[in-house]
């Protein structure tokens, strides 16, 4: 006889359709290949009357979360809703009550995982979030347990599909920042408020997820380095091509000797990398390990199934464990020991881009320059651009590898010199 | 206290070392991890005298398969020996005697693994193989556990290290064939006898497997179109480059309406496509999914270690199992309903890329468009090349979607006329 395990979903909007969807038409496809026939036994949302793109029958609505969180007969139950609260106060109840719990919730993972996961480990139930980074990506599974034995150095991670599209739609069409914003609006990949998202803020949500998974440690918001793309103007994606380098907003970790740094911020990367041709709402990850080596994984960034796709093989990972009657704590996340501290952004050290609008007197380059070398940075190569009528001259630079403390100071001076037109522009490169 | 599980190692030669490597190095890493201390208790290769480049206590070593089989103390063998036999039968006793199995044995899987698998189902014990296709990348778990609700519609597989850069050895220097692959031989990334690489049958090994996980069938060799890449000239790579297009072996499981298209075959990709990008001995997995979408997975395709990662998530995750004194069969594998057969490779339809060496008599152009259009094949795009001196001409052409049948047919009748210099050459290409 088939056994039955009795889930329950908070949270019945986007995704949490899209898992009502999967668990409607593919149970039978689920059956069969984990024995076990997964009862969908109650729906909570705070609106229970608005049609859905699924039907599900009215006796499984309801408006009150505890007639999941107090179901004894519920083992696992997945939080959909969003927002901190009351999604940290159902998942702490949820995981006191003995069930485990599956969240898509980045947010709140973030800024509250530390005291989540630690109610987890002593509680012995998991908390599972496949779909809280990349979506349908297995990229938890696959840092968690198929890369179990590894020690990694880095993660470099497109994994905001809005600012990706944002970026790629620049480059493409030649379009401004906020016409590509407009745009992805229209085509629904971006919120009527896309702060979060291009603000860098969801990126670092997510590289929060993946530093616990590939370093041990959990870092706060605080900790990382945040700049978002709407900076980014179409000249300076084109500059960069013209290098042969493009624009992305990275979410980096990286290791350099025994300090970690942390950040998130628009990256120029070499036209032959991987990543340069992740294009659209598409995200990747790429981590360098040390026995597996160098591993990219690609895929949409977003979508209700996609999300779905993710929340469903949390599901049934847990399901096979409770269909064992099994106490098995999610895989205990160990700290790399060899990470002394977190590196502050001033202290990094990296090549850059720059670009100057230089009202055009003679010296200007000169004076630029001068100050560079002042602060022991040295000029890989230099563009001078076309030369318009209002003189006004883009001066585009690539700089050697030097520490931001000291570009930053150089960019200042040089800014007071009442030379340019507008603020000197710097883009970071990585060789990734 | 910590528990103890005891593995058992058959095969001490590359990847062999590599885990023995790992367990001993990752010992406390993988003990925190998992509450669980592995040993291993014994290793079994029929030399035991040579020098590894990891040391191991004498006692551990044995030349006698049976004293691993045989001890019901050890709970996981891992057949990491190559060849079909006495892998088979060390795989075979090893389940009869209640042991689950990891093996990185692509070649014997894909020759006898319809009769292993049914095995491992009815004693209830597992055959894990994630490093068999792919090293270290985790393509085997993503597909099996993090995609578990998907429905896939295609596999596009570079799943040969040894082919992708010989390939991408003759684009990057522009040099034949056979100096690519001497290349190859010196850098240690192809064996002495290359065949089984450059032929594309480890290719359609690792396409089993793949097309099993992904379909729920499992096809034997002989349903497999296959050809290799020994054939290839650095000059339809460079014309092919011309058109922005790279070629590249691949394995490819395409469903088209109700049938599935299982074939390997050097193939030609647009340059914007990701698949395109992967070069030397990496290796990338491109599948679209019907939840989860279009994912790609990239990471290295050979190498000690990395093949050595991905038998050690295999171990850990029989471990947790095993810890747990858990009866937990594999996942039960699916058939995909919808395919009804596999369809024969006159059969399928594809764009393809046409060479003829044309020796230059007016009218020859006439000629093979004219029996092109007898075959009802329409030519896309034709470029005649550069004249040189000896009178050939090279034509090549694009020609839209064609069934093959029609194409073979034509291009036999035209190597029949006797105004060509050699054989045409045709090359498949594909959208992805």
């Amino acid at each position: 006889m088939i056994k039955k395990i009795n889930v329950g979903l908070i949270g019945f909007g986007n995704v949490g359709s899209g898992v009502v969807k999967i668990l409607k038409n593919r149970r039978a496809l689920l059956r069969d290949k984990i024995d076990v026939d997964i009862v969908l036994k109650k729906i909570c949302d705070k609106d229970i009357s608005s049609r859905r793109d699924i039907n599900v029958d009215r006796e499984l609505l309801t408006g009150n979360a505890d007639e999941i969180l107090n179901d004894p007969s519920i083992d696992i139950v997945m939080e959909l809703m969003g927002g901190i609260h009351p999604a940290k106060e159902f998942i702490i109840k949820a995981l006191r009550n003995g069930k485990h719990v599956i969240t898509a919730n980045k947010a709140l993972l973030a800024e509250e995982g530390a005291e989540l996961f630690a109610l987890s480990r002593e509680r012995g139930k998991a908390i599972c979030f496949e779909a809280s980074c990349g979506a349908g990506i297995p990229i938890i599974k696959s840092l968690r347990e198929g890369l179990v034995a590894n020690k990694f150095s880095n993660i470099y991670g497109i994994i905001n599909g809005t600012s990706n599209f944002v970026l790629s739609e620049m480059a493409e069409k030649d379009c401004s920042f906020s016409e590509a914003l407009k745009e992805a609006k229209r085509r629904g990949f971006a919120e009527s408020d896309p702060s979060l998202d291009i603000d860098g803020i969801d990126s670092a949500h997510k590289l929060i997820l993946l530093i616990y998974l590939c370093f041990g440690r959990f870092v706060s918001m605080k900790d990382i380095f945040i700049e978002g793309i709407s900076h980014i103007s179409i000249s300076d994606i084109n500059y960069a091509q013209e290098l042969g380098l493009e624009i992305k907003l990275l979410a980096i970790a990286k290791k350099v000797g025994d300090e970690l740094e942390v950040r998130v911020h628009p990256t120029m990367i070499p036209r032959e990398h991987l990543l340069s041709s992740v294009g659209g709402i598409f995200n990747a990850i790429h981590v360098d390990s040390d026995l597996a080596g160098e591993l990219l994984f690609y895929g949409p960034g977003a979508g209700q199934m996609c999300a779905a796709s993710g929340v469903v093989s949390d599901l049934v990972d847990l399901i096979q464990d409770v269909k064992a009657g099994l106490f098995k704590p999610t895989m205990n996340v160990v700290l790399d020991g060899s990470i002394r501290k977190l590196r502050r952004i001033d202290e990094i050290e990296s090549r850059y881009y720059i670009r100057f609008m230089a009202i055009d007197k003679p010296g200007v380059l000169a004076k630029i320059s001068g100050v560079l070398s002042t602060e022991g940075i040295s000029i890989a190569s230099v563009t001078q651009k076309e030369r318009k009528k209002q003189e006004i001259v883009p001066i585009v630079m690539i700089i050697h590898e030097a520490k931001e403390r000291n570009l930053r100071q150089a960019l200042e001076k040089l800014d007071r010199l009442n030379v340019f037109k507008e603020k000197s522009v710097a883009i970071r490169i990585e060789e990734v």
